[in-house]
């Protein structure tokens, strides 16, 4: 048999996605880093281009991924056990790395206790699948990461037991709490830390005030839980996230090792019990081996970092340097949304100068995310800067200027090699 | 907020499933690996234990793990990229080495395309998210992998479009490929390609046989899938898998770098068109960092060894002390499941039995996985033993010599540290 029949039907819905502006791009392929020079950050490769390219689309915020510290101790502990596990954690896929990680993680972001997973994706999955029930609703942001709306699916909750509030609006959180149906017995209210198409957060202080008197009408309470994948190590005073930068804990904290930490790897921050909860029922925690402890070493040399004077530093330089950006933003009349992360939106609102300006900018060697329709709603099309701790005044000021030239308007014409990345459209968990 | 309620709702079902015999034990925590010395393989230690063990539980069938040209690979990719991505694929998380691995395990499976995930689960995931539509129905052996079953929920896959057919039975098969609904355009048919608790394999030959008369029936035809991540490297006369072993292959492969390639991560091989799908509509594939470079350098270098004298060497002598051990337990009079699979049950059939022997083995530092009901019938209680190229034939003799010892009743009661392993429960996934 061959799948003839099936790759026709297939290049027809692949040519109704790319028809409707949904298709991604084929992906570049990136052959080489060249290490920061002078006053410049560090350089990038593309197959089929001569150029050197600065990345703004990266999410290594602190820029550890090339960190000695980081490489000598992935190397270290792959002399020590080799590259894979071998095995799933409980069948003596455990090793010490595994297990020093879970612990350090779990004192970093203040938690009793940790679970990790292969990616924040898997994490957020693997909560699902072992705090839900028959009697617990769920009510998430409508811009949640498609990993909590895919968590939803793979641990089988029916629509009738979700609930969707407006983008970071407490009055439409109130009115899904209202309306949790009498029967349930459990209700968990989660949601982006930060929101990454935006670089705003969840005033998690706020949440948990609005959900605090819907407490005892539960059986099992509300339960907060913060995705803080963008978060963890990039924001607050000392990179503890959203919790930090809000003043205030949620109960469960899943995040990730592959953003800021700039590894792999994710995790569940929660009490003991919901801990020993997810170990005995989150598939995607049982069923699949665990991370490398490459991974693990590295991410551990990765949370030493941010907890010393080097990594504060960082974040110092991070802040700076992204106030740098939002103020040459600012000073162009150019709109933004406010806030100091290192995700800084250009809101463009128009579909061709949106593609203008990313092919300006990668044509002149800087990477950076374009969103438009239907993406994003019609007028909110937007470019994503991401800044990181690698990038130096000299990259800052390069960016900026490049901007200025396009807004200037002299800007040639440069239709092609146009890359507009798609994401899914907000609210698709319902 | 505390999650002191939830906490207590959770210890009271975490203690219904210790009490029903399906908690799963605290997981033992290796700390160090003792590479080969003489005419003994490696040996691990573990946390609280100063005796040595070997691991007749590892998916690490070719035992490159430890490989010196794996872990050179890995260190060599590390320092030329860095730990970690920084970034999902489509927005330049795509490195030379995951383009290089794709091309390589397309080529190694022999199809014509593959796309990497980060692990075998969420591959599986990806390709029901991508393959499946309203009018597709999903047919799967009821022994399939956890994994098959959760993407079949992440897939959002109703109950009326699935079907499960008895343990490789082909009549039951057929009888699933009668029963579906005549609206139905495209028909999947998955299974393992090695049943891991049992060591049999897929017959695809039969599988193939008794779904082509049905391909005409619908308008997409039936697509059968294997996941061989038990078969790739370790099966057939030069490790492709069950497809080598039963001289016929199916539409789309799935597999994983995590067993016989020691090393982490999975993959989709099929047409050109269906890895564009992939790349379009896998969310686990879209919204998640790939694999670091180092994952992906060794488990290209793994690849190359399977492709070698080396490699074949290495299946040999699997092949080998396998047979060793199978022909072992016959000569004990001991049941079995025949086949060339490294991973060889023995048939203990009696709960108390199973606990007993476990713990024998491993109070004599061996270390293996015992099944008990409810995670297998009553009745089919199980040890499994997986031969792994790094065992010697002396370890194989210490291990045949040790269930002897067993047999012949000269056995101490140890009923301490019993370590009897969980499974999901057989056709879980409907
Ligand atoms: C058939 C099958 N599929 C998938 C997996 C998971 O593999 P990975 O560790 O790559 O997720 C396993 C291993 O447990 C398996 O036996
Ligand atoms: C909120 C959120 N959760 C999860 C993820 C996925 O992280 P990982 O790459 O660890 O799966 C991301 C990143 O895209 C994210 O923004």
């Amino acid at each position: 048999m061959t799948t003839e029949k099936l790759d026709k039907s297939l290049q027809t819905e692949l040519a109704a996605l790319a028809a409707e502006g949904r298709a991604k791009a084929p992906e570049r392929i990136i052959t080489e880093y060249i290490p920061p020079a002078n006053d410049s950050g560090p350089r990038y490769r593309l197959a089929g281009s001569s150029r050197e390219y600065i990345r703004l689309n990266s999410n290594s915020y602190l820029s550890l991924s090339t960190h000695p510290a980081l490489v000598q101790a992935a190397d270290k502990a792959t002399r020590e056990f080799g590259v894979g596990p071998g095995a799933v954690r409980f069948i003596d896929g455990t090793f010490s790395y595994h297990a020093a990680l879970e612990k350090r993680i779990a004192e970093f972001v203040g938690m009793p206790c940790a679970k990790i997973f292969n990616s924040a994706y898997t994490a957020n999955c693997g909560l699902a699948l072992s705090i839900s029930s028959p009697k617990t609703h769920w009510i998430g942001d409508q811009l949640n990461h498609n990993s909590i709306i895919r968590a939803m699916r793979i641990s089988n909750i029916p629509s009738a037991n979700k609930g969707i509030f407006k983008h970071n609006d407490m009055e439409d959180l109130k009115r899904c709490l209202d309306e949790v149906p009498p029967h349930i017995e459990r209700v968990v209210v989660i949601f982006d830390g930060i929101f990454s198409m935006r670089g705003d957060f969840a005033p998690i202080d706020a949440i948990l005030k609005v959900c605090k008197p819907y407490d005892d009408k539960f059986k099992d309470g509300v339960i907060t839980v913060v995705d803080d994948s963008h978060g963890i190590g990039a924001y607050g005073a000392t990179g503890r996230g959203t919790s930090e930068h809000t003043g205030v804990r949620p109960d469960v904290i899943v995040g990730t090792f592959g953003k800021a930490f700039g590894v792999n790897g994710g995790f569940i921050a929660a009490s003991d019990t919901i801990i020993e909860a997810v170990r005995q029922k989150a598939d995607t925690y049982i069923y699949t081996n665990p991370l490398s402890v490459a991974d693990c070493a590295a991410a551990l040399a990765a949370i030493d970092i941010c907890d010393s004077d080097q990594g504060l530093d960082l974040l110092d330089h991070l802040g700076t340097i992204t106030t740098v950006f939002r103020n040459g933003l600012r000073n162009m009349a150019l709109e933004s949304i406010d806030g100091p992360h290192p995700v800084v939106p250009l809101m463009v609102r128009d579909t061709a100068r949106t593609h203008d300006l990313v092919n300006f900018l990668y044509e002149n060697g800087v990477l950076v995310v374009g969103l438009t329709f239907p993406v994003v709603p019609k007028g909110d099309e937007t470019i994503r800067f991401q800044i990181n701790a690698c990038h130096t005044h000299a990259d800052i000021d390069y960016v900026l200027g490049l901007i200025k030239v396009f807004v200037n308007k002299v800007v040639p014409q440069v239709p092609q090699n146009v890359r507009v990345t798609r994401f899914s459209s907000a609210g698709a968990w319902a």
